[in-house]
């Protein structure tokens, strides 16, 4: 008899359906765009759960041969009820009980995780944490996010919250975040904040390339533009994605100080633009960490690409 | 048959021995002055063998009632040998294989553990973190180090160097460190540099009263003093420790970001000056913290006061 998993990943613009067997090996696949203009959680768990069938049957997928469902949704939410509080994703999902409807709907046992969280899973068995015991994963992508494997371990904190790295201090009196907190990481580093910087940089006429790319209109430049521009040797975009990558760097030494972890696994623009931000990020981990605990570190690119989603659904149900 | 534990605490300017229950209860105890000037740690290790010998034949516990020894000492130092490398407040302590030492002299098993870590866990087990399950503890004396309960259970990281609390960033360009980095929390919130920031305010005039207990010297200014001139309502007393506090506030919002803790406990001068410290790191807190994170956590003083240390060493045989 096999093992399998079915896997649903709840994105803002796209959701997939995954059965997947107990090695990350996916047997089948449905994905769709998800509309979270239509406000209608319900609407969306049903279809969810019509995805989930389809894959089921295409892989004859025996009741009894599939352990669980995991589902990887933006926070926040309560991983131990399954109840999602309206994501900045998935408007309306106002106390959604994901679990409960899935549960019901699939007469099976349903779990329910952040993406960051699910995400830090997947690497951690599948990707660029295989091995480790203590991991830090990080998105730098719209947002800063996080998850924590320690001692082995999903570590989630009290009520789900552990892992908001983007929203540390790094500056006191730095830029407002979204979140309406100042000088938070994510306000510096995130790719908001690297076409932010590029764009208010523009008063200065150093910004050539970068807004060619970004085809004239300043307003149009995205953190992609500047990625593009530097890999072009474009010295303005290097600056940018520079100044962005060591206020990570300050950030990710402090993981490093309070947590002592043996791999740090940076996603999104650090895997984009490569040593362009792995560099300075190390540089300023190395002015910004002990010797001690950097040295038991390594900083690493995330390793699964756009195998992350649905894996992370998976990995929900391989973990312990 | 009784349960019974040995703890030692090698402290820098002061080591004792103890036998106590498992519930934490004192039964015997020896103490005397720690002679690190020696800076022979077999004769210090040999007469901490002796003291532990004089509690257990003193509480006449027999040998099969002993489970352990716990050992609370300053670090770095790996857990799993039990290998002390040179703390700072034990100088010439090279690589010294205590708990072999001490094994192969009481024929009892032996647990060494860095004095945050141990006293994280006495705190947990017996003080301000009962009942909670994701405990920060955080001292705030001559330095800022710190213990992490996770989950129920110490978490040590990678090299035992989890929980450095006091050297996260908080100024980028902040003052330097002793430990050679710049605006560490430890640079800004520790008792040397209260002490500083009122001594290097001298030249505006407005010290008086803290220069006054300090018996006229502005070198001999500490943070002790200032404590106490803020206490009796000096202002300029009250101002620096409200801006070391802020600092110490940031520093924990971080952490409240991170690892999303129930309880954040805080020791030393934290116990000393109460709201006079409490108050401003709960302002700081609250705008540098998320209202969903911080709203599940309590922060508050040590509560084992000078029982810290003998319960420290205890707690390392409770774990689990």
């Amino acid at each position: 008899m096999r093992r399998l998993i079915v896997g649903i990943d709840i994105g803002g613009t796209k959701s997939a359906a995954v059965l997947a067997d107990m090695s990350g090996e996916i047997i089948k696949r449905v994905s769709e765009p998800t509309r979270p203009s239509e406000r209608d959680s319900a609407a969306v768990l049903k279809r969810l759960v019509e995805m989930a069938r389809e894959v089921m049957e295409a892989g004859n997928a025996a009741r009894d041969e599939v352990m669980g469902v995991g589902i990887s949704c933006g926070g926040p939410l309560d991983s131990k009820t399954g109840v999602v509080y309206s994501p900045p994703n998935l408007p309306g999902w106002e106390a959604t009980p994901v679990k409960q409807i899935v549960e019901d709907a699939l007469c099976l046992p349903v779990r329910v995780e952040n993406d960051a969280n699910a995400t830090a899973l997947a690497e951690w068995r599948f990707g660029a944490g295989q091995g480790a015991r203590n991991v830090v994963f990080l998105t730098m992508g719209t947002g800063i996010g996080g998850g924590l494997i320690l001692d082995g371990r999903l570590y989630r904190g009290t009520n789900d919250l552990a892992g908001e790295i983007g929203h540390q201090t790094i500056l006191m009196s730095g830029p407002l975040c979204g979140c309406g907190k100042r000088g938070c990481l994510e306000a510096l580093a995130s790719g908001p904040a690297i076409a932010r910087l590029a764009r208010d940089s523009m008063m200065y006429g150093r910004h050539k390339r970068v807004l060619a790319i970004a085809g004239g209109k300043p307003a149009d430049i995205t953190a992609a533009h500047v990625v593009q521009a530097a890999k072009e040797g474009d010295p303005f975009a290097v600056q940018v994605l520079e100044e962005a990558a060591t206020y990570m760097g300050v950030g990710i030494a402090n993981l490093i100080q309070i947590l002592n972890p043996e791999r740090v696994i940076i996603g999104t623009i650090a895997v984009h633009a490569g040593e362009l931000v792995l560099g300075p990020i190390r540089r300023a981990v190395e002015e910004y960490a002990w010797e001690r605990s950097r040295s038991v570190c390594e900083i690493v690119p995330a390793a699964l690409g756009d195998r992350a989603q649905d894996l992370a659904a998976i990995a929900l149900w391989l973990e312990e």
